[in-house]
Formats: structure tokens, sequence, C-alpha cells
């Protein structure tokens, strides 16, 4: 059986499920005119930072593709044009299907959230659905896109490379949409915070505050299309690492990768068919409906693989590795939720330690968020190591069948990432959703039912940004296997020595080693005082409007803020800022190549890898710790709302801001872009460095 | 020549010095009998901790030394127990050195903080001199002791391996010392700072303030004892790496152990020559002074160290990778220097975003302290790569040669630590100093006097911070190598196939890698917790106290606080913080053996030593930042003193506290303890472990 004309057909098929979701979405009531009118307005905002971030991004894609075609694989004058040709061609296929499935995404999230705020006043189940099949459309556009792309380029084009040229077409997407993203919200969320709620005391959502829309729009353009576009990458770079490695096995297409391909398609049909179940019971709740899908996604995937693997004589081992995959996942995500949970001990903790003063605050929160790095890392570690040993022998003659195990760890892991989407970019659906209500005044049960929504969204977000961290862990794991195979194949082409290992104690593995430890500090860093700068900025034009706009503050009718210089703010900032920090993770894997040959980046990228991870973990868990106890003290403990508690932990949620949501889940994107550059150069630092 | 004898020599020469430099202080007139009555508080408050501290060590290091019996080198049922009482007695000896080193200090310098506090109503130089001097007998005694203790057992044995006995008792004491000072030292800073300045609003160091006492006790236990332990233990290690290298080198005691004892001799002498240069010159400051030693001890060591390569035929490619060694050092402390310092653009930016708020001052101090990573780690990374470059090729039949030049360049890092040491004592001194002036009321001029002292003190604390951190670094690179070669001999006794390798797609080590790069995560979170909650307990004790005591807050006339309550919460909080933290860093490294064997702890010690020095930089920079950019508020920058960015400083500073004075600082002594147990525990997990 041909899985790769499967996977044709279950793309196709996920595409049109999202284009049915969007039928049904759009086909929802709405009436009421002035939540249209701020709706539409979130909906050009984040059309606005879209169109600028694509059209940055088209120039630096068209840079980027020209380099590949004169470099890649091989400099054009050394090797065989055509292949240039299509590696420069599919890394624009992988950036465009990445950018399209992320305009997809805000489309129908901009639809969405208006018609959830309008069903909130009928029934909690109505409005629910909305939120969730609006982001389900993100879902199934990411993983139909993705998958389609995967399927369309190897058939093309029979070449693993140039899957890898695809990929790393959806990392500069992501990495520009994550980051970008990230840097928007967080700008736009911390200004509306420090003015609104802090100087002002007004409440959020106000539509006095001129952040307000920017604020809105940053939930669609961080965690929509930014959450989808790093879920993109991630899937397609798992993909590409298998198939890397696969191809080595096979000697070509064969068996393995016709393996990958059953089980991509059989994941993102258990998507679909989870994806269905998504509504709220007699007596449920929209956590339980989220959770319910997830779960029976998972089980449905175990169990569809189990036959495949069973009726088409696949190796059970693989399967094996593949579960693993998912059950680290889960163990992940559990980690997350527990040191972000208000229900655990962490959140309270953290809670009751704000009551004396803001620096304990950060001192607990920072610890728990490097004690849960513990958990997740020993899940990753143990799952590598327990993959790579059930799979170790397959094929007596090489280690890397045992690679490839965890490369199919990997994949298990992202094979539900199509239901992971739908409920991540829930979220913002619903978060909107409660904005609308608040500025178009819906009334009290509404606000409550949308209340619940957005507190639903809030928790699975943390747990569904662990996973993220560690789909993207495993992935750049096999990623590492797939860059040697990589450098291999160009030094066997120059009949140079093969690379049989990167040992630590090799100088130019450690070099490498030491200094790609730094670079996700960097990274983030670079991204958090981006948005320190530009929230600055915002803050500075919100006291600008207050100050000359007569009877703003006061609220009178007819005073309304400028709401699109805050957008504006967000958008050329969020831009500016996170060019330099994506420069300096993909400069600094060139100049470590270049000193230190292959060598020095094998160990550049566990390096990056093992900082990454921590790094990541921390601040999201951190973050989300932060929010839930500022929420925990809210809720009327240590003191309740206006204590010295509650001041701590909204200083806390704020330092969490650009920790969770556009630091730490961006470090994610960052790795996998050095991963990709430097398998893609391999052939380049294969045959030059200084030492 | 026999460098050896020499640095026996020396080694007595040093605590001569000590000797006479303490006679020195003891000295100095002493006549106001309230400033040696508060004195004498501090020093029974320290030798009260220092007592029970040593009680508690004394039971790990019996056990310890009684597991050390049976188990290593080897077994005793599989070996020569002879050997194993060898190494047992090194252990013991090791760590009792250390603890007499930090003894001495302590009793000189809780005496010449009276003598300098006495002498800076006369003159700045006499008080300057008073408590560089005093500094410096700790100075001399640490490096005295230490190069005596590795000399003679070296001499004694014959046997590298019980150096590494030797160093781990060192490190067992350090962990001891250097967190258990650092839990006890914050604990009594936060808390004093907490209820003194921030809710009563009395100056630092106000003797109603209960805590204050603890407080100066404190900069004893921790910078004194704590640091002096920590470099203790950085000097044993680079010395006990080089010389495992050297004699598997030389096949025994060779030329190469020879130029190790001749270097570290020349260190000394350099150091003992520099110490006698400190003095303030008219016109001159404090800082320019402690920097001029430093200069004066690095030339000379560059100097003396070429001759005597030149006289005794040593390679001039070890001389140049320990000149490379000690520029890194530079490099490092000039980094730390440039994130901390208020001249320099980031202590005026945080200070700056301080005005938005206490969340903007930690998330730019954050991200200022990722980006201090980058310089430091690029430096050691450069430094590794050169001197394995100069150095391979000495020996053509191996790569030993190299890996012994990295550990040159360690040494070469290490061989001006007794004047680091002189100078870092320096602090706390003239810091207690400042104490006692203010308590015992001497007058304003002695009050400017100090206080100028005191802040060169803390410019240099922060270099001095950076450059223990970049010793370990580099010394923990060459313990790698030690670490190898001790497996190694242990499986050619056993007849197995030899390590050639850590390879990083090897499961084992990658399993090691990401596990050991989580452990300086959970360890110096569970020491900020540990100082969390310590801190917790002695605030309640000061409420109580100022509660119940009559007239204390109003200062009344024989209202005295119960200095010692406060004492005995931060001593007895402190020792039972560290333990859990110790025994997680220790345990993870036998249970990583014992699951993936010895190519599992070579990956472990890797990730420990990226995300430890990754984390270490971070926190002692961004701590540093803090309290100076608190410091330029203070000095009436962005709205001074009392302003809302004070109150963000003061903030930034208290998070800072736990940050570079306990956690970050300490990461190096776990480091280096789970290397040397790593290198011990080789000859057990060469031969047992599950995959």
């Amino acid at each position: 059986m041909n899985w790769s004309i499967v996977a044709f057909l279950i793309s196709v098929l996920a595409l049109g499920v999202a284009a049915w979701l969007y039928t049904w979405v759009k086909s929802q009531p709405s009436s009421n005119p002035e939540i249209a009118r701020i709706g539409l307005l979130i909906k050009q905002g984040a059309n606005t930072f879209l169109g600028r971030e694509y059209k940055i991004l088209a120039v630096f894609v068209a840079v980027v593709a020209v380099l590949i075609f004169f470099f890649l694989p091989h400099p054009i004058w050394n090797g065989n044009p055509a292949n240039n040709i299509m590696m420069a061609i599919s890394y624009i296929v992988g950036s465009a299907l990445s950018a399209l499935a992320g305009k997809i995404g805000i489309f129908v999230a901009t639809i969405a959230n208006v018609k959830s705020a309008e069903a909130a006043t009928k029934n909690i189940n109505q409005s629910f659905m909305t939120g969730f099949r609006g982001g389900a459309v993100m879902g199934m556009a990411v993983v139909g896109t993705s998958l389609l792309g995967v399927t369309l380029v190897l058939t093309l084009t029979g070449d693993a490379s140039a899957v890898l040229g695809f990929s790393f077409g959806a990392s500069s997407l992501a990495l520009f949409a994550k980051a970008g993203g990230g840097i928007f919200t967080k700008t736009a969320d911390v200004s509306a915070d420090l003015v609104g709620k802090v100087e002002l005391g007004i409440p959020e959502d106000d539509p006095r505050n001129p952040a307000v829309i920017a604020d809105n729009v940053g939930d669609n353009v961080g965690d929509v299309a930014g959450m989808g576009a790093d879920l993109f990458d991630s899937n397609v770079a798992s993909m590409a690492a298998a198939l890397v490695l696969a191809m080595t096995l096979d000697k070509g297409v064969g068996a393995n990768v016709n393996m990958i391909f059953c089980y991509a398609s059989l994941g993102l049909l258990s998507s679909i068919i989870g994806i269905m179940f998504g509504r709220i019971g007699k007596n449920g709740n929209p956590s339980t409906a989220l959770n319910n899908c997830t779960y029976i996604t998972t089980f449905l995937f175990a169990v569809l693989t189990a036959l495949a693997t069973f009726l088409f004589g696949f190796d059970w081992r693989y399967w094996g590795a593949t579960v693993i995959g998912l059950s680290v996942g889960t163990i992940v995500g559990l980690a997350s939720d527990y040191f972000t949970n208000d229900a655990k001990k962490p959140v309270k903790l953290v809670a009751r330690a704000s009551k004396s003063g803001p620096a304990f605050t950060i001192i607990s929160g920072i610890s728990y968020g490097l004690i849960s790095v513990l958990p997740s890392l020993v899940g990753i570690a143990i799952s590598a190591l327990l993959s790579f040993v059930i799979c170790d022998g397959i094929d007596p003659t090489t280690t890397v069948d045992a690679l490839f195990g965890i490369s199919m760890s990997a994949l298990g892991m992202l094979s539900i990432v199509g239901m992971v989407i739908s409920n991540d970019a829930y979220g913002p659906i619903v978060d909107n959703a409660r904005g609308l209500v608040e500025m178009g005044g819906l009334g009290d049960e509404a606000l409550r039912i949308t209340d619940e929504l957005d507190s639903a969204g809030n928790t699975v977000k943390a747990v569904t940004k662990g996973f993220a961290i560690g789909a993207a862990g495993l992935t750049v794991i096999s990623l590492l296997g797939a860059y040697m195979a990589e450098a291999n194949s160009a030094l066997l082409e120059k009949g140079l020595a093969l690379i049989e290992n990167f040992d630590i104690m090799n100088p130019a593995v450690f070099f490498g080693l030491i200094v790609g430890a730094a670079i996700p500090a960097v990274f983030s860093a670079m991204l958090m005082l981006g948005v320190d700068r530009n929230a600055q900025r915002m803050v500075a034009e919100i006291h600008r409007q207050f100050k000359e706009i007569p009877g703003l503050k006061e609220g009178k009718e007819g005073a309304t803020p400028e709401y699109d210089k805050c957008i504006d703010i967000a958008t050329k900032g969020a831009l500016r800022e996170l060019i330099p920090a994506g420069l300096v993770a993909i400069l600094a894997t060139l100049v470590v190549g270049f000193i230190g040959g292959v060598m020095a980046i094998g160990g550049y990228l566990a390096g990056n890898i093992v900082t990454g991870l921590v790094l990541a973990m921390l601040m999201s868990n951190a973050g989300g710790l932060w929010d839930n106890a500022k929420k925990f003290i809210e809720a009327g403990n240590e003191g309740g709302k206006g204590s010295d508690a509650h001041k701590a932990g909204v200083v806390g949620d704020t330092v969490g801001d650009p920790f969770k949501d556009t630091a730490g889940p961006s470090i994610n994107t960052q790795i996998t872009v050095v991963s990709l550059v430097a398998s893609l150069t391999a052939g380049i630092f294969a045959v030059f460095s200084i030492f």
C-alpha cells in the first residue's frame, strides 16, 4: 500500500474539514452592531500586522532563496543546478504554505470571536463550540497543509534534502511569526495592563484603553498565527528528520518512508475524528471537553497505528518508539500542569510568598520554574534512550535505525498536533470573545460564560506550551541525526573521511557545545528586551492619548481612543526587534561552522538544544505559574484583590508575560531554525573551516 | 630541579606570611569599647555558625570516608585495601585543610573588621591596609594549605587518584561552606533589609535591628569562609585534574608533574609579592589599589613562568596554554564588570526601566544577565579550543597532551587565586567595618571612608565571582578529561574495551547530557527556596522582637534586641536547607551512572557544565547588576531615593541577593563536586549499569 497517496488524500480531507468547520462558524448568528464594529477593528489590526510581517518575510525569504540557489545543497558551480533550484523552490513553498495556514487561522479566528461572543448570550455549549471549531480550522489548516507539502515535495523530488529545505522555509516563517507575534502580543498586553489596570484602575478590556484592541489583536497574532507556525514548523521538522534517516536506511524511498506517511496520516485522521467530539455535555465543563478530545485522539492514534503495523507488517519496535513519544508528550504536559495549576502546591506557595512582597514572588516563581525543568528533561532523555535501545539492531549493520527510532518517537509526540493546535487556537478566540462581551456590554451571564471558557483556554495553553517544547526537544534530537547524515553525504561526495561521532572530548565539538549553550540565552534576552522597549513606547502613546483626547479618561460619549496608533507601534516594534535576534542565532551557527567545521556544529547543536530546553521550560512554566498565582490571589486568597500580595502577584504576572508568551516558546523555533541551518550548510563546512 | 620541594617550601612561606600579616593586623590599635563589644558579637556569631557547620560536616565527611574506604578506588574486596585507606585519608585531609583555612580566615577577618573601623577615624590608607591585609591572611591560608596538601598527598602516595580524593574532600567542604554560608548570609541580609529598610525605614546597620549582627556575621561566613572554600576547591580541583593527566602522559611522576608544581609555586610567589604592594598612594583610591595588586601579580606570574620555562626546558606550548587561561580570566572578569558596573550601559538601562515598575527591573535585569553569558562562554570555549590545538602533538601518540593543555589553561587562570581571595575577603571586612562605624557612632568622616572602601569591595566582588565561575568552567573541562582517564584505567584493569569518546549521538551519552543539564537548575532553585523559607522565619522573629521588647522600636536606652535568636535561625535554617540540595546533585550522578554507565556520566558532566555555567553567570551578573542599579538610583538618578524607581530597584536587589550570593556561586561547587564524584565512582560504573 502506498501511504504517500493516502497522506495526500487525508491532507485534502483535512482541508475539506477545515472548510466545512469554517462554513459552520460563519453560519452562526451575529446581530449586535457594536460587537461587529469592534470585531472588525480586531480583524483589521490582525490583518495589518500579518500584512506587514509577510511583506518583510517575503524579502527575507527571497534573499535566503537566492542564497540557497547559489549555495545549497552545494555551491551551484560545483553540483547539479537542478538540485539548487529544487531546494530554493522547496524553501519558498515551505514558507508560503505555513504563511497560508496562518492567514487562514487568523481569518477564521477573527470571525469566530464575534460569533462566540454572541453565542455566549444564549448558552455555554454554543459559545464553546464556536470557539473550538474556529480553532479547529487552524488545526486542520496547519496539519493539512504541512502534510500535503511534505508529501508533494518528497514525491516530486524524491529527495529528503528537499524536505529539509521545505522545513527550513517553515522554520523561517515560524521564527518571524512566533517571535514577532510574541513581541506584539506582550507589548500590547503589558502596556494595556500597566496603564489600564495599574495606573488608572479600569477593568481589563475597557474600551477607553487605547491599547485594548491591540491586546486583542495580539492574542490572535501571538497565539493563533504564532503558535500555529511554531507547531507547523515542529511537525514538518520531525517529518523531515525522520525522512532523512528513513531514506538513509531504505537507500531511497522504501518501507520506512511508507511507514512515516502511514503514521502521519493516521495521526491526522485521529485528530479529525477527535475534533468531532468537541462539545460540552450535560454538567460538563470546557476543560473536560477539550481534554476528552485529546484523549480520544491519542487513543485512536495508538490503536490505528497498531492495527496498521499489524496489517502492513511494519516493525513493532518502531511502533513502540512512536508510543513512547506519545507518552512523553503526556508526561511533559502533566509536569507543566503541576507547576502551573492553581489546585497544586507551587502556585499556592508562590501566592503565599507574594505576601512578603514582589521580590519573593519572583524568587519563588523562578525557583519552581527551574525545578519544573527536571521532569520534562528526564522524560525526554528517557524516551530518547528507550527508543534508541528498542530500535537498535533492527538493521544490524548500522545505528541509524536507532536514531530513526528517536525520530519516530518525535513523530509520535507530534502525531496529535492537529488536536493540540485546535485546543490552542481555541484560547485566543474565547479570550477575544470575552473582551467583546465586555466591550459590547452583553451582560453578566455572557461574561460569566466567556470567563469560564477563557479560563479553560488558559489551562490548556500552559500544557500545550510544554507539549510544544517537548516536541521540539525530541525533534531536534532527530535533527542532530539528520545533520550527521547530511554532513556525511557531503563528505562522501568529496571523498573525505566520514564523521563517526561527535565526541565531547574533541575540542571542536566542545567549543561548539559551549558557544551553542549561550545562544538561546542571548536570543531570548533580546526578545524580552524588545518587549520592554516596545512597551515603553506604547505606554508613552497611551499616556499621550489620555492627555490629549478630551473626555477619554472620564469615558464621555463620543470620546474614542486612537486604537490604530497602538496597533501600529506594536507592529513596527515587533518586526524591528525580532530581526536582530533571529540573525544572531543564524549567524552564530555560521561563525561556529566557519571556525570549527562540521564537528563544532555538532557540539553547537547539542549545546543549543540543552540550554534551549532548560530556558524554554523555565520561562514557559514560571510564566504560567505567575499568571495563575495572580488569578489565585484575585479569587480571594492570601488577601485577595487589592492586597499587597495581589500587587506582588501582578508584578510576577507582568514578568511572566514575556517569559511565557514571547521568549520561552520562541526558543523552540530558534532551536529548529539553527538545526536546519546546520543541516543545510553541512556541505559547506564539511570542506571548509579554520580549525 | 624538584619543584615539589619548592612548592612545599613556598606553601610554608605563604603560611608564614599569613602569620606575619595576622600579627600586623593584631598590632593595630583598638580602644573603643562599644565597637569591641559589637565586634565580639559578630565574632561569636561567626564561630557559632562555623562550629555547627563543621559538626554536621564532620558527620558527613565521616560517612563518606567510610563509603570511600569500602568502595574507592575499587571495592575493598576487589583490590588493595591500602589504596582504599589512602583514599579515605586523603579525603579527610582535604576537607580538614579547607576547614582550617576557613577557620583562620574568619578568625582574622573578625579581628580586622574592628581594627579597620577604628583606623577609619585616622586615615583611609590605614583603614584600607588593615582590611586588605586581613583579607590577605585568608588568601595566603587558602593557597598555602591547598598547595601544601596537594604536594604532600602526591609525594607520599605517588598516586594522582589520591589527589582526586583530596580534592573531593575540599569539594565536600566547599559545598557546605559556600551553599550553607550563602543561605545564611542572604537570609540575614534579606530579612534585615525587608523589616529594617522597607517596613520601618531605619538605616542599614541600625543597631535596633535584631538581624543586624546576623547580617554582619553573614558577610563573613558567606564571603570569607564560603568564597574561600570555593576557591580552595577550584584551585585543588584544577591541580588534581592537571596531575591526573600529567601522570597519564608521564606514566608516573615526571617532567609534566614537575611543571605543574613549578607554575603553582610561582603563582603563589607572585601573589605574595603582589600583596606587599597593597596600599593607597597619594590621590589614589581603594579600587585602583586592589586592581594594581592584581596586575602586578598577573604580570609577575607571566614573566616568572616564562623564565622558568626557558631555564628548565618546559614546553613553551604548555606555557602558552597557561597564559591563555590567565587572559580568559581577564575577559570573564571584564565581561562581569561591564554588565555590573554603574558607569556602563546595562546598569543605567535597568535603572531607567525601573521607572516603569519592578516588573521591568526584573525583565531587563534578567535579560542583560542572559546576554552576559555570551562573552564569558565564548572566552572559555575559545581558550579550551586554542589550548587544545596548541598542545596537541606535543606527544604524537595521544591526545591526552591536548587535554593536559586545557588543564594548564585552567591552572593558569587560577594561578593568581591567592590575590583573588585576598581581594575578595577584603570586601566583607570593610563591609563589617562600615557597620561597626555606624553602630559605634564613630562619626561622618569615618563613615565616608568606610563607605568608599566598601564600594571598592563590591566592585571587585562582582569581578571575582565571574572569575571564580570561569575558573570552575575551565577546571571541570579538564576534570572531564580526568574522568575519562580514570574510567579507562578501571576498564583496563577489568580487561574491558576502553572508552574512545563520549559521542553525543551515543544514546547513553545523550541521555546523560539532557539529565545533567537539569541538575544545576534544580540545585540552584532548592538553595533559593531555602533562602526564601528561612528569611520568612527570620522576618517573623524580627517582628516578634519589635513587638515584645519594650522600647526597641523607639531606640530607648537599654532596649537591646536578641541578636543571637536571629543568628540561630540563620544557622539552623542554612544547614537544614542545603543538605537536600547537595544530596540531589550527588545522588543524580549515581543514578545516571547506574542507568547508563560511564558513557552516560560523560554526557551528564558535559550537560552539567553547560547549564551550570549559563545559570551561574546569569545569576551572578544579574544579581550584581541589580545591586548596582539600586545604588545608582540611590545616588540621585532616575528619581533618587524614595522614588518609584528606587522601590523597583530595591525589589531587583532583593531578587538579586540569593541569585548572586547563594545560588550563582554555589553552582560552581556543585559542578566540581559532581565531576569529582563521577571520577571517583568511574571504576564502579565501568563494570555495572543497566543499559
